[in-house]
């Protein structure tokens, strides 16, 4: 087979078959095709389209140029959920001891925040002596004992992701629905699951700006998922301000560890809410009931008798952190100052741009903009009010943590840009846009 | 200024701007851009287009990383005539020493033969002694003293174009009329030319196959000429079946000599009346004449008095070839052996597909399929027989020379296929298509 044929024929919109998916998947991450052709192969994807059985195909040849984790020992359906990322979105860290908790095995291997958004792996690593890094088979050990292990991608998982990626991330070919599906999806099959929930972002702090997108992002994974024999559900989710209140590393599991005991402030209500959905859709897919309201309750036993929080510091401690830092959460990074920025008027929020709030608080060092930024764990911002809130003249509005007075200075303009003070009144937003199953 | 950002703007179908794409072509010419970076742009390039702007624009960027040659020391308009290659096609050695032994310079830069078509410089290879590869000061002696000189790209003639033909080569990215117009136009706007005339092929033997893809390159080629303030004129012209009878680099000289002597057999016509048109259309912007049928008597005169074949046994000599060999051509390198196709039914030829025969050619080791393939001068095959012409069974189609078996072998599949003999009687194909000048 000749890598050239397979460019041509993308390049005139023309079908690839399995074959020569697999051949040009392999023969890449095998180092037989230069990057210089694999470029052009991809800014033909880009603008011409994969379809459905080619993203399929694509997903599985990176799926198998890699380890694919085998936990049939381990009972039960084993479901994680993914979200496709946003701007203060910690629900990873409250929904999976939750399942764990009710006997749903959360097998999660999670990546790191690159732009604007946040990553599961940052925030566990704030957890003092916290280890993201375990090798496969601690990974499964972990899992059959534990029922959740919180880790990253390993070298053995979809290295032909890695590389692609790599690449697309030079040549101006990320965001195209069936590339990033493909390499979600290649990442999340290789975790050992039976089930997968996406949480499918919308809005200014989403890789997706419309719910159109969103849409056609989720129902290509679901497709995906379906196809290689695993149950899967969809939530479209609001993006358009930052989800609860803090933002930032160490912040974000400050906050996770309020609501897993129970103790959410308003501003919060609408992460412990979107977290307690999700779980309660990660119950239904386990198996451990068919209806969503009936596991909404089995959610709240977890919160009341603080199971789920025990389940977090139990995997914490296995994971070699210091669980203790969970209790007494001074116990982890802090930031040495904040600057508070007030209302200077009467009103309601209308907005609270996620975008800018994500921008901002990587240059003041909670994020990175390349994958070898050294991130400040105890840096971000903490919001204190929402969209639709009442306002008046002088309310705290943002508490922003920091190090280096030149960071927050870089950053400020983005935090004062991102939110609208108006007199008109606003709802706030909608939570779940939208329920997609695989049942159709 | 970032790559990234051109890149996305072109992935966009954004127009660029000139400083866009100066910067680009300069940072890749100097190796600053990696190619699996700049082969993603020609993607995008390929799949959505550059305007004529942008064209002119990269013209210009490609020709200015290098020398432009400056023959103004050379009176007289300088015409040099670029074809987009075909079958047979070997207009060049006929046309060049016309027109200067008419009094227009031509100084003529060629390529080689890649894939099916042949080039200038592997047929004047075939002299003994022939030497293409003269440095541009001893090229421009040349010029100012015999009026015409004939050499090869030297490394100083657009490397951007060099750097950049070499990836679209390897990335599908080549049969795109814009890249394909900013990479001949900015190699013979380095010739040191007032003028140019394109001779654009069309047809099964060329690289543009219907009228309108040959329009349309050669509109592009013209407008980017004009913006550089050069006279231009394109023909349309046939490339449905070999033009001339011979086919090789050797066999390809010996014709062009009949012609240049006036010695032209039936199957020889079109390449006599199609160089005589192109060199007359030369004359025109040349300025010798205004009128296309006066130019077309002056052409006649070279060939009666042999000014032309002397001309060229001037430039050989000069060139440090031995033109005793084209007064005896047994001198050239000959083929050892012949094999002969003759027609098996009586009729009339309806097509001799130019692409197979070239394909044909390229097998017996007349071209080269890679540019690092060693030729063999001396093969080839005679056309003896041309669309239109009456058929007897028996009667002589092709005669093959060749040195290899093996190679006849591989080869012979292609000319026996080339061909089409029917009952129905067909009229020879319209030579000249069109003719665009840059008047519009």
């Amino acid at each position: 087979m000749h890598f050239k044929e397979i460019l041509e024929k993308k390049r005139n919109s023309d079908l690839l078959s399995e074959e020569e998916i697999k051949y040009f998947v392999n023969a890449y991450t095998k180092g037989d095709i230069p990057d210089y052709q694999v470029s052009a192969l991809l800014m033909a994807i880009f603008l011409n389209g994969l379809s459905i059985d080619e993203t399929v195909c694509l997903t599985e040849a990176m799926l198998y140029s890699g380890t694919v984790v085998d936990l049939s020992n381990v009972p039960g359906i084993k479901v994680d959920k993914h979200s496709t990322g946003g701007v203060g979105d910690k629900t990873s860290l409250i929904v999976a001891p939750i399942c764990a908790a009710l006997g749903v095995p959360v097998p999660m291997i999670s990546g790191r925040g690159l732009g604007h958004s946040g990553g599961t792996l940052d925030k566990l690593e704030s957890i003092p002596g916290f280890n993201v890094n375990q090798d496969l088979n601690t990974y499964k050990k972990i899992v059959a004992e534990t029922g959740l292990c919180l880790i990253g991608q390993t070298k053995e998982i979809a290295p032909a992701d890695k590389k692609m990626y790599a690449l697309r991330d030079v040549t101006c070919t990320v965001e195209n629905k069936s590339l990033i599906s493909a390499s979600i999806m290649s990442k999340k099959m290789a975790e050992g699951i039976d089930a997968l929930l996406l949480d499918v972002k919308t809005g200014s702090g989403a890789f997706m700006k419309t719910e159109k997108d969103s849409e056609e992002l989720a129902s290509i994974m679901i497709s995906i998922g379906k196809k290689m024999g695993k149950k899967m559900t969809a939530l479209i989710t609001d993006m358009n301000q930052p989800l609860g209140s803090h933002v930032g590393n160490a912040l974000e599991v400050v906050e996770s560890m309020e609501v897993l005991k129970g103790n959410t402030l308003p501003e919060q209500k609408d992460l412990e809410e979107l977290s307690f959905i999700l779980a309660a859709h990660m119950l239904v897919l386990g198996g451990k009931t068919d209806d969503v309201d009936n596991a909404m309750e089995m959610v709240q036993t977890t919160i009341k008798d603080l199971s789920a929080f025990k389940k977090f510091k139990e995997v914490t401690t296995v994971q070699n952190g210091n669980a203790a830092a969970l209790d007494d959460v001074s116990m982890l990074p802090t930031a040495n100052n904040t600057h508070l920025i007030k209302a200077e008027d009467d009103g309601y929020i209308q907005k609270i741009d996620a975008l800018l709030v994500g921008k901002g608080s990587v240059l003041l060092g909670a994020g990175r903009l390349t994958l070898d930024t050294v991130i400040d764990p105890a840096v971000g911002v903490i919001v204190r009010k929402k969209i639709g809130d009442k306002i008046k003249k002088g309310d705290l509005l943002f508490e922003i943590k920091y190090n280096d007075e030149m960071k927050l200075k870089q950053s400020l303009s983005y935090f004062e840009e991102s939110f609208l003070i108006d007199s008109q009144k606003v709802s706030k937003p909608e939570l779940v846009k939208k329920v997609i199953t695989d049942e159709g």
